[in-house]
């Protein structure tokens, strides 16, 4: 996931296919739905055959091996992911408004999956102890937008939006537990405002991350006026 | 989960068994372990009789089917929880520090399973989409949990050790993040000094909601000093 990959992610849906890959991308997508719903570990060709209406033998046609089809899973799931979060966040300026959009954007997508379930969150628990080319694949594109994270908020302080002093890791572990907890508490504990408070404890990490003594910072008016009020 | 059901607890591990009951604890246990492993939905009879080295029937003589076996293991669960984690830290003072001990202990119960998984936090994505008593069950349990961090917080406001007008929801939404993104760093990526961050951003929470103004925090001589600063 850097900013000259999008090559790659566009091939995820070009626009004119041949039959074949056609069908191909169409059992995909309907892979995709069933591995959000049922974790990849719960999609079976049986299964996504009956869903096709194909045999077996045509959905293993156009996939090696049930890993395989695993595997195309995930990186259509993170081409998606980089389609719909990453890209339009290296429209905004660096610095905070680009992080501030990567966050703001991947909320969205919770928000979306609180009905379908996220392949990176449940993924992250079905394959923590299962080592192999699936997890893997889960770590390399969980740790791609981790990255891409973190240089967001090195930017953020290159701009001298965000304290020079923070620690980048402690920030992103901070940033994906916003998430994380989001995720549970929308979709298993069904607590109604759960995306404000997201919204809200992000906007709390951001402001204790600021520069000291900057006033500079244009979206925190709440901020200024009690220093200012300090100093009087 | 409250100050006052020590006996309920209790009854998870009473000295003496006949032998029956015995047998049933033991396959509990085993049970457990298969759970923390595979998850709740990978439980079966026939695997816990092979560990056991019964008979598939004799399993089942304990209980009267998987889902009551499943639900066991969640009580089975929940009561451990209760005597490592909540029991002690009920012990520590009022306010802060029992809310410390609290984040403490679940952090040294969480790095415990990052060997061997956790049922709360596995069980929340094996169950987000799938109603039944099993999710119930779990839900009440993660729940009351949630409950008894809420009353500590709200103690340590009482005590003035936090800030009033603190938004007790937000917070134990924000200690939950720590935790399920320690889970996640340290068992799904393998991230070394997961636990030192857990903590670090534990005490900037903490931090972030101390009464304003107060120099009555023994542990942050360094936020006493920047006020005074800006005093000055």
């Amino acid at each position: 996931m850097n900013e000259t990959s999008k090559s790659s992610a566009a091939v995820a849906r070009p626009k004119f296919l041949r039959k074949g890959e056609q069908t191909r991308a169409a059992i995909l997508d309907v892979a995709l739905e069933l591995a959000s719903r049922d974790g990849l570990e719960g999609l079976t060709i049986g299964l996504l055959a009956e869903k096709m209406k194909m045999s077996k033998s045509g959905v293993f046609a156009h996939f090696g091996s049930r890993e395989d089809l695993q595997i195309e899973v995930v990186r259509l799931y993170h081409n998606r992911f980089e389609q719909d979060v990453f890209y339009p966040s290296i429209k905004e300026a660096r610095g905070l408004p680009r992080l501030q959009s990567m966050f703001a954007r991947w909320v969205k997508q919770v928000t979306v999956e609180i009905a379908l379930g996220c392949i990176y969150i449940s993924g992250a628990v079905e394959y923590d102890d299962r080592p192999g080319a699936i997890r893997d694949h889960l770590v390399a594109m969980v740790q791609a937008w981790r990255d891409a994270l973190e240089r967001s908020i090195k930017q953020a302080v290159e701009q001298g939006h965000l304290r020079a002093e923070l620690d980048v890791g402690l920030m992103v572990y901070e940033i994906y537990g916003l998430i994380l907890a989001l995720h549970h508490d929308a979709r298993f504990l069904n607590i109604p405002g759960s995306v404000d408070r997201a919204q809200a404890s992000f906007g709390r990490l951001i402001e204790s991350y600021r520069p000291t003594g900057s006033s500079a910072a244009p979206s925190t008016p709440k901020h200024s006026k009690s220093v200012a009020k300090k100093a009087a």
